[in-house]
């Protein structure tokens, strides 16, 4: 029987969960601290729920859940029945029949974001929540993308929203306790990109870009990052966007573009003064706030998202192309589900970037044993008394990792040193009050310690003897 | 746009994951506190991992995740074709074709339980493991049945298992955890009941059941709890057992039976003998421990599943039906994936039914607010005084909910009030150091505070005022 994960996924070890859980905790107190609460949501939708959220690709990436019983069996005639009709297969993003085939075997999708189900959770609990919803959600995700090198099927979202509320404070706020998640995870050097959609509108029609045409411009602007105003250019023109647009588009979001040039730009346009408004207003926001010295306006931000209404950021390291993080306020997804307008604001930290480029960097702590002490009896009659020492060394906090089997003392310190735990216990047949211990930097101990004067001698920082 | 969850599932509004989370973090801590490591593996498994393992039943209450692309195309065409040759549509338990079909449209499935990705874990990282490996993994785990009272179709399982020692101390290590998490969590009466696989085998010998029924018999007197001894009598006739065999049986397991008559009874067996050997060392060790008192030898212990190869274990509390967990040795399924027997023990604690019995008696601690204290402006203008206050108040580890638009005092109190927040802090406008606190106990404080003064009222116990 074959034993590797499916493709795509990924087996948690020990070590790993304790990273993953040093990363996710300092996110959760974080956010805590802020008066964010926690949701949870299943890990499948319905998929009505899912499909025609997330555009073509998306309705394609999700991972759909097979039918069951008597449905599954009409559902298989009904595909075949429209593969024959179509007489060719097709397939894939351009196809037709086979999202049809998959809509009539499967009534389910493994979650694709956390947003969609926010907004459903919304609808559906209204009355229950508070009419400002500032929520967090750290919970696995699905794509069935191709596999590749820091890309999977399962991968975990950090989520901090804000539903219901159109002060801009919301945008600081978000941004801040992103920023301060980074500086507790140990990140100096970050920075928060911001703009605005509706700038980005304005510089459009200040372009002379067709309304058609300025999620295309959008698309291509967000790639300047990576292939700078040359590389924007071409792909503006590929896009089929005039060349006197392009030019005039790249003057105004050229490189030296600030908020004094685009304020003077823009002077002549409400939309444009309303989002520069609107940026001013938060960047002076989170000036007061850890975001300070990391939110910077910058208007060549696009974000790929459609639903994006108004500020987005995105999160950005020195030395790594791509994002941990990204956000902004979308005020009209909500209303897909309740059917009504709903305000909202949020930034999602992407945990397993996070833990790739903290890996790299060396910046987990250098201490994280699964164990505070290991423990032994040496003879397989002292069993019971290693077990009532145990529960004596656990009652003082102290995580035990008592051996299963009579283990002798250099076995004993063989294992606690390879597991990276810094203290072994052990005594000889039925001396259970004369503990012998070793200690990482210290070596064994001489003398035997009774159980009282072990538990003294365990609390003490683990530290080689001065002088 | 409907907006319910997929059915048989929930979402977890912030009360239901607090609640959630009191529970998992205690059991967590317990585990650790044992030397157990948390270990996570995906939510899928690939199908082949997953059949065959929880028998026929099992595979039918698979979640199957739909095939991607060209292979789905070609699995459509083969799944009608498998319907078409059956004539009629056979599908169900009984049927032969629909598990046919779903394997030519599935490649995927979600994970039905933590003990089979346990076991392909162990075989896929054996080098990576220590050779002893104890190991807790808290996740969901999902089955396609029908919904009901307290069933769900998605639930958490938190479980606990020694891999790597036949040594019988890791039986009364993972009774003890568990026993202490039952008790941390605040249950005082509950027992856990203690049986023996082969002792179980002996007792069917002794009582002249053929080895084919064997497993009909144990799983007849399992009911022995909810049916009585006449039940359990009547649905062995009905399994085919003979009429001398039952009277026999009922004899040995009667109510009376005790680890005494047991000795008595299986004293010319040999496979009796070794059984209750192994269940008086448990529980010789155990007694050491917080099992005490709960662990308990009942011979009518069986344990549905049939993976069992040593002790099993079951855990229940008065006046419920059902149990809250369950475990026991395993020998024999590591072996499915490694190639080779590896000796396994665990105990599984059901998430799901704890919450219930902890919630019908009332078994939460009372304040389980989502933050310390609301904190409001009471003008726009302030707002950024409100964020620089709101730090300062996290600074000092309080969890603020700072309202994003300036709130008048009394329906900021209200809301405080509304979610149990027990202080609420406010200024006038441009007074940010002569702040007003309302106090859940002791109302609104007179006089103005400054930050510093106001950051020593609130981390004074909320009580109120004596005299």
């Amino acid at each position: 029987m074959a034993s590797q994960p499916a493709r795509g996924t990924r087996d948690f070890l020990p070590d790993d969960v304790r990273k993953r859980e040093h990363v996710t905790s300092i996110i959760r107190r974080v956010y805590e601290s802020h008066g964010f609460e926690a949701l949870e949501t299943p890990c499948f939708e319905r998929l009505e729920t899912l499909l025609g959220k997330y555009g073509e690709e998306g309705d394609q990436l999700l991972f759909k859940v097979l039918l069951r019983g008597q449905p599954l069996v009409s559902g298989i005639r009904q595909a075949a029945e429209l593969l024959e009709r179509s007489g060719t297969v097709v397939h894939g993003r351009s196809g037709e029949t086979a999202p049809a085939a998959e809509q009539r075997l499967s009534d389910l999708g493994l979650r694709y974001d956390l947003t969609v189900p926010l907004a459903r959770v919304v609808a559906a609990h209204q009355g229950k929540l508070p009419a400002v919803f500032k929520r967090y959600q750290i919970q696995p995700v699905w794509r069935a993308d191709t596999p590749g090198k820091g890309r999977f099927r399962e991968f975990y979202q950090c989520d901090v929203d804000v539903i219901g509320s159109s002060s801009l404070l919301v945008e600081a706020e978000v941004a801040s306790a992103a920023c301060e998640c980074m500086q507790r995870l140990g990140f100096a050097s970050f920075r928060v990109r911001l703009n605005h959609r509706l700038l980005l509108k304005a510089v459009m029609q200040r372009a002379g870009i067709a309304a058609h045409q300025q999620l295309a411009a959008i698309t291509a602007l967000d790639k300047l990052d990576k292939i700078g105003l040359p590389g924007v250019e071409k792909e503006l023109l590929a896009r089929g966007i005039e060349s006197a647009s392009c030019t005039r588009l790249l003057e105004i979001v050229g490189e030296s573009a600030s908020m004094v040039t685009m304020r003077e730009q823009l002077s002549g346009s409400d939309l444009g003064r309303q989002a520069l408004s609107d940026v001013d207003r938060v960047l002076e926001l989170a000036a007061l706030t850890p975001a300070a010295r990391h939110l910077e306006f910058d208007v060549s931000l696009a974000r790929g998202l459609g639903y994006y209404t108004g500020c987005i950021f995105e999160i950005a390291v020195p030395d790594l192309a791509g994002s941990l993080g990204a956000g902004g306020r979308y005020d009209g997804l909500i209303g897909m589900f309740l059917g009504k307008d709903m305000p909202a604001c949020g930034i999602s930290l992407g945990l397993e970037r996070i833990l790739v480029v903290m890996q790299e960097r060396g910046m987990f702590p250098a201490a994280m044993a699964h164990a505070d002490v290991v423990l032994s009896a040496t003879h397989e009659d002292d069993l019971g008394a290693a077990l009532v020492l145990s529960q004596k060394l656990r009652s003082a906090g102290l995580r035990v990792d008592l051996r299963p089997k009579a283990t002798k003392p250099g076995p004993l310190r063989k294992y606690a040193d390879a597991r990276g735990v810094v203290s072994a216990v052990w005594f000889e047949r039925g001396q259970a009050d004369h503990l012998k211990i070793w200690r990482k930097e210290r070596g064994v101990l001489g003398g035997d310690l009774s159980p009282e004067a072990l538990l003294t001698e365990l609390i003490r920082p683990n530290q080689a003897p001065s002088g």
